[in-house]
């Protein structure tokens, strides 16, 4: 999927300081690849950065091309992880996904990413 | 009970990777052995899976399959532990149970697993 | 349904005086008509007592009868209210039940009954 | 029940203006004549004086004769206003008391009194 | 938009006596005409039945139907109010819009319908 | 008390239309003429103003004089209704005190003016 | 102030039927013009659309414009309903503005506005 | 006070696997053996059992047991770990208690046992 | 301070066994020793006793003390630190007071002791 | 931008302790260099001061040095710190700011400080 992400960066501006940048996404929505049925949920992005932040409005853009897309939560939180952190290059980095109930049940998903 | 047990899997998307899934289920009901009476409560499942995943949809029928067996609190915890981890093989398994009041008392109980 | 109500009475204690008694049973269950899936909500009585007083216990074990009744929302609490007023014969009585979300959709039904 | 009650008053500081005082006691438990045990609740005393307030020590006293006393809920309900209306001569009162669940039924009973 | 509508009904079980039925569809999306991002919010329908009630699963599908259009909130909540009151033709409806915030302002619109 | 009120007004700027202005002091306290302890509360003015309103800082001020001040609950808010309807002449005032619990009891007076 | 308004309109698109919108503009800031230190609060509109309604970016850029206004709350809150309904002509409108705590007090305005 | 304690045991339906049950009293009440007047409070039970598991219609009836007790917080909250771990032998146990306001001031207890 | 400080000790019912004892104020009021005006804020007293404990309405009449002192949040905050674990001797204790908005500002303090 | 910070001291009333402040700042508002828009959120600042310890007052007009500044959330935060470490010198030091949602998205950055 990595080819399609236009998440854009601009320079991290303490670079060499570690800190934490804690971003939200409580209006995001996926499709159920079994059902057709809309999901809705928040993303939760956390990160350390490294020469780099994450710019938000390319962000939301980026959130929004899973508006149509069929996909299951489990793999979209470890897409998110993987697309994030493979543009941003971040020291670490933790993407958490909470979805609202389906047949009385709610998921949430919690990813790790660490810089070797 | 493991041989009526039919929580179906579906494989880890991301096999290799250490993440957690937490699912709740709080629209449980089972039945007080003692009394014969409805208990109400919530179930929280969280895991880290390792080849498999668990599918939500056999996972709430199999949930309801307590609706009207005769049970304590502390067996159904545990119980509901040893299905689901015999089946789906996590790295690790937290059960909680937290049940509504009886006799102005309220009841929890956590039970975990570890892959050795 | 009335023949099989078994909602027991007590002498109401300040006959005469207009009062109101609120009862709430958050833990209702009953059954989905089409799908088989348990429905779960929460109850709320409130009536003006004229002769009798509705005892709780016998109200529980009648709202336990609805467990495994496949039902719809609207249905229940018109039955509910018929068969509780039919019983009690109250002054004035409203039935309210709110259901948890399916498919990300909650359903409150509000029904009133006057003596004339 | 009247001959033991000991609530005290205090002249009304504003007598001939109609205005209003609520009361609660969130504290307030009694036993239930059927199963012996206690129940716990909460009672709110709302009233438009007219000669005479209500002095609230003696009021928590008179509550906490109830500590012991074997009685349903629609009966105190009636007989705190009955008892402090008695008393006190309010231009108006109301009283609300509010009890913990049993059997995961919660009640709340509102009884009004209105001078001639 | 009628002719797209295809909103099911079903008989009132208590066809004659007034009482109303609240649904909420708290995971709204739609699109903005004007800026082309998506839009979320939460819609709330109340009606007084009279011949028939609203289907659910046929609701859910109706709400979907505005996932990729581009309207306004008043005039959605004003179309939605006059589709599901021209085809259910309850005795009175209301429908309520309430959206999150775009530019640190949000907005909540409420339109009614009465039967002549 | 009235001749050692210092309460400010300013000019209505808008004089002749009818609007309210609520003004909550959340940070009041007196003392308990019977104990000699501190109460802690909080007092609630809602008012349409006539030629004049109310200058805030005055008003804390004012409220400040009942911190070693031994008066009851009852006295104290129709006392503060009396001073400041005094001094503003409105067209409406309410006066709410709400005070924090003493021996597990809480207790609330509602005050109103109305000009003739 | 109207001069200065530059608040834009659009077509009421049920223009006929009264309902209700209200904005929330909860980043509402201004200053005091006693002490030069700037106020927070929230701005709520409500409104009975007549031929037109108030577009949201213009009402933003709007209350943008009280950012480094010295004026009091009294004063403020009558001048956006004057703006407001001046511009929009609506068949009813209410302002009601909440400011956070200043010397532990906080105030609330409510105003309204009623075509002829 | 160990010799009066009737609390019953059942047998731990998964011996070996430590977990944690906890129970929530939240209707303690027991008396203030300096001012004879009722306090009110919560009392919370977490515990690994061992061999046993504590019956909890027992614990009822043994926590009214201090419903006329003159005692002191610290004392109580001690007593209660020593005669439910004295007759349970849990492998771990803690108990707080939490009482309401008493004075404008709440005191919590936390007292915790280990076995060796 | 020392030598002013009333606070009352009991012996500690449980010598030898450590466990903690949080006793929260909420109704702590001191003066701003700049502007004069008054504070208002919360204590939180956590100790672990070893010969004594703190006596509550001695404690009471202590923190009344600061009800009419000019001192600043950092000061009175080590302060009662001092004075509380010089008179108590615990083995561990902390305070932390927080305080309400001040020019829209809120401020927390928390200072340890520990025996040695 | 340090040579502007007016940022005042006062002298830590207990030098060698160590202990920690938190002081929030709830009403912060800068303009994104981007869209020239207002940002609004909260700071919090959390620090064991070593000689000094930060003054609120102007700490608050500092504050407000940033009401009409374009900057963005990751670049004050760190400008925060690094001003307020540089003038007080505290041995340790976090500031927090989280932004209300811009494009349904809101914002968390996290910065510390350690005393070599």
């Amino acid at each position: 999927m990595a080819e399609e992400v236009k998440v854009e960066l601009f320079d991290n501006p303490r670079f060499g300081r570690d800190y934490t940048i804690t971003t939200r996404v409580p209006e995001f929505t996926s499709v159920c690849p079994k059902t057709g049925q809309p999901d809705f949920g928040e993303i939760i992005i956390e990160y350390i950065p490294d020469k780099s932040c994450i710019e938000l409005k390319s962000l939301k853009l980026y959130m929004q091309g899973y508006r149509n897309k069929g996909i299951f939560y489990e793999s979209l939180t470890n897409d998110i992880l993987d697309d994030l952190s493979g543009v941003c290059k971040p020291r670490w980095m933790r993407v958490t996904s909470r979805f609202t109930p389906r047949g009385g049940i709610t998921t949430e998903v919690v990813v790790e990413y660490k810089a070797e």
